[in-house]
């Protein structure tokens, strides 16, 4: 099956003009079918904080009330994945900017309301992701850029996590591809040591993950990458590899950069 | 040659959710390929003032700052571009969200610094409209929804007239396909007295605007699209329709409805 790389980048690396056109000009080196799904970073939250909002958050959880959707679609769909697909376009890479309401490429179901009401928040599931639709794209030469916004198929945006939507495009792709998944973030890897850069995990497997959790020394904000990252492995994605931006090409030949997750 | 509309809803239809939802419907049960240009409305100069922008103004011209442009592309290719694909998709519409660096589907040039310096806008020029990407996706079934949002290829976006989009959009198609580009607005066509909403011309040749404009009873915001409607009649398109955006199946099967511009 022929090579396909699904490339997650985060937030802090969106935050960062330098970091992230080093990210596009590498990207754009990648002779391979690729798809990118990108972050939000700071910026919807310093956009709602000049209009006066402050993040809604019930029992310290985020919620994405209608004001902060709007905010949301505004930021991510509009203005970062523009300036994206405009800067790969000056890279000659056919770009196009989709979020989940484009061609219903990608679904979502509003989250249940249970103790916690998230608002305007999507989930995904099987099906979620129209992979025969994303092959089209992917056979013209076309770059899918895509922020982290999807739809319930009845007219309603939703905000749903972007390395989720790495994950299951990863995973829908997989019967079709022999895809490689990379999370570019701004550390080297997983750390077995946080407060140390120089700690990390050159592989996982799932039993390695679960043994390192109980041991509380993996910093929260891995625990989705790992989750998703998994996920996408136990759904028959070939390699997932967490590494820091800056070394996107080395993951392509170079087997000990980062973070790879292992069956 | 196959039938094609290439249709234009302006910032009243837009900034009005009950008109708007009607339009998205009626443009659903047209069974030929369609493309879809919309303006922005109030929405973008609403938020700029909530932001604590006053629009930045050079002897009376609106011009696009920095500040302006983000503004604008969050609000135009952002929010409205994915809550009008949204609704269109809950339609059973394939609607397909586009801005110009979309595909490099339309390239612009920054306006030249003359007298004025008007920022970030972008003016299109013969060969700005990629009609051979919008061929395959019209093939496919798809319906783009654009945006008025452009780039320059070099990576910056910027900011351009909405009317003049559907033009060049419809002139670029019009050796492809046969068009129909409909203007569709907040009034029942060009009136020949601005104040009289039953005084609709039924048809106007480029000699009959020539002498309307010299009574100076046309008014202000009606000569872009008028200019642009002739401009697309010289380049090859078929047919161009001014009329109400609640009129827009009328004008497929009834030649009085709005006015028809006329070679």
């Amino acid at each position: 099956m022929q090579k396909l790389f699904v490339i997650k980048i985060g937030g802090n690396v969106i935050d960062d003009p330098v970091r992230l056109g080093k990210f596009l000009t590498d990207l754009s080196q990648i002779n391979y079918p690729k798809i990118l799904i990108h972050g939000g970073g700071k910026a919807a939250s310093k956009l709602a904080e000049r209009l006066g909002f402050s993040p809604a958050m019930v029992d310290g959880r985020r919620i994405t009330d209608s004001e902060t959707l709007k905010i949301t679609v505004m930021m991510y769909a509009g203005l970062l994945n523009k300036e994206i697909v405009a800067k790969l376009q000056s890279l000659n890479v056919n770009a196009l900017g989709l979020s989940g309401c484009d061609l219903n490429i990608i679904r979502a179901s509003k989250r249940a309301v249970g103790d916690i009401d998230f608002g305007f928040v999507g989930d995904l599931f099987d099906g979620s992701v129209n992979a025969n639709s994303l092959k089209l794209l992917l056979d013209g030469g076309i770059v899918p850029v895509f922020s982290a916004i999807t739809h319930n198929g009845k007219g309603q945006l939703l905000n749903t996590n972007a390395d989720t939507i790495a994950s299951s495009v990863a995973a829908a792709l997989s019967g079709l591809y022999d895809v490689q998944l990379n999370f570019c973030f701004e550390k080297r890897g997983v750390l077995s040591d946080p407060g140390n850069d120089a700690s990390v995990i050159p592989s996982m497997t799932r039993t390695g993950y679960r043994r390192l959790l109980r041991t509380g020394k993996i910093s929260k904000g891995m625990i989705p990458k790992l989750d998703n990252g998994f996920s996408a492995i136990g759904a028959g994605v070939g390699k997932v590899v967490i590494a820091h931006s800056d070394e996107l090409l080395n993951t392509l030949v170079n087997e000990d950069t980062g973070t790879s997750l292992i069956n």
